[in-house]
């Protein structure tokens, strides 16, 4: 029986499933943002059972980048909680496959990687608290200027567990001190997205030399009246992989999320 | 028969109303900081009633500066929701007396200057969210260096209300920047006394040219890895009293607070 050809246009991009099918289906390949508008978006880091309880411990212990929103069953494809058919080995757009913390592969799914002793830790997103700063009235520069969030690797040390240990990985959003202040109070509603900031004002006190030279994401426009304003940033494991090198693992893309079922708004405390 | 001279010992300055028959009898003078630990401390503003009208609607229009904690009745001396025996022309260690917009007397009463058409505003005052950073571990630097709060007049136009307009006064507390958002977090729970801070990390911004010159109170010791945290300040009645050229007032001497019986930790809203 002929099956016609799969099209964009079947799959309705503003759910979070159909977001999912149409990255699934390679019909969706570049950054999630803005997919399935009020959803929550997963930062995403795999890895083998052993090195796994061990990654489990650094998460916890450093809430702030890693703050955890599920862990799947050891070998599972599926987070239930997170969204129904959500298959982990497909419904990213791209992937970042790491071997003893050098990454050796950026593709599309990681069916060809894929073992059954993988754990997969889904880790709250800043898309979520920027939803809410945006419905507040704050512009988020890197939104304007349609690029994706500067990152910057920091000389703060993460706590360490077991093999884990590495720095603290930023993002920069620039505001004027009132919506400052005023995103400190959001984001502070949303701990398990990285809740408030962690610096302010000062990215000398905290080794970045150079605004202009995110180690990840774009430079964005910071204006005079401007301070720049930091979040621990979900990209952390990401560096800690690099310093820790484990054997095997496979995280997503920078700003190349897992979309889930999970509303924005239900993550606030208060 | 023969009345004991009163001595100090004889008023318990731990608790309000011993804190207030000290000052009533002159046996307290000086600032009212770090008398009756955990009670509210406010700021005074005393105006005819005719005043008093519109300078209700000024503080409603202005609740950051001038956060209202309550308003007596016309001619009363008391405010009893605020403390029981509280006597608004004696309990405040130093008073100003205002004629036209200028300050025309400091007198440690105001039973000459009483009027029967007076009305009395309590407005919430900082040293209440001090106690709850103090609490938090958050070094308050003019307490460690014994003196008054430095404060500035800014820039920023407060929102006019009949007769009554002026520039805002801010208070400033140097801080590293972990503990200024952590004291954003502490302080957006007290509505009452001020709330979160209204500008950070920038003085220039609000028309502060050197914060080693404040207008009222004292400069501090400023670390070179802090920024200044500025709040909505109980003084700037004062400021707006002397734009404004009210006939006649009657506040406190800044640092001189009315001492009540409410508990500090009462005016969290969370």
């Amino acid at each position: 029986m002929a099956v016609a050809a799969l099209r964009s246009e079947d799959y309705d991009l503003a759910t979070p499933h159909g977001a999912r099918l149409a990255i699934r289906h390679g019909l969706h390949t570049g950054p999630t943002a803005g997919l399935a508008n009020g959803s929550v978006q997963g930062n995403l880091a795999i890895l083998p059972k052993e090195e796994a309880e061990e990654f489990l411990r650094f998460c916890v212990a450093n809430p702030k980048p890693c703050p955890i929103l599920a862990v799947s069953e050891p070998g599972d494809v599926a987070v239930p909680q997170l969204g129904r058919d959500l298959d982990l080995r497909t419904d990213v757009p791209r992937y970042r496959v790491w071997q003893d913390g050098e990454c050796v592969d950026e593709p599309a799914d990681v069916l060809s990687w894929w073992r059954d002793d993988l754990v997969a830790f889904v880790i709250g997103c800043s898309y979520s608290f920027e939803s809410a700063l945006r419905e507040d009235g704050i512009e988020i520069r890197h939104v304007t200027e349609n690029c994706a969030v500067p990152m910057y690797r920091t000389n703060i040390d993460t706590t360490p567990a077991g093999r884990f240990h590495g720095k603290l990985v930023v993002s920069m959003r620039p505001m004027v001190p009132a919506d400052a202040i005023r995103s400190v109070q959001i984001t502070s509603r949303f701990p398990n997205v990285h809740g408030a900031p962690v610096h302010i004002a000062r990215p000398d006190l905290i080794g970045i030399a150079d605004l202009g030279r995110p180690d990840e994401g774009d430079a964005v426009t910071i204006r005079d009246d401007e301070i720049p304003v930091f979040w621990a940033c979900g990209v952390t494991p990401q560096s800690v992989i690099r310093s820790s090198r484990p054997r095997f693992c496979i995280t997503h893309f920078p700003g190349s999320m897992i979309v889930t079922d999970l509303r924005n708004a239900r993550l606030s405390v208060l």
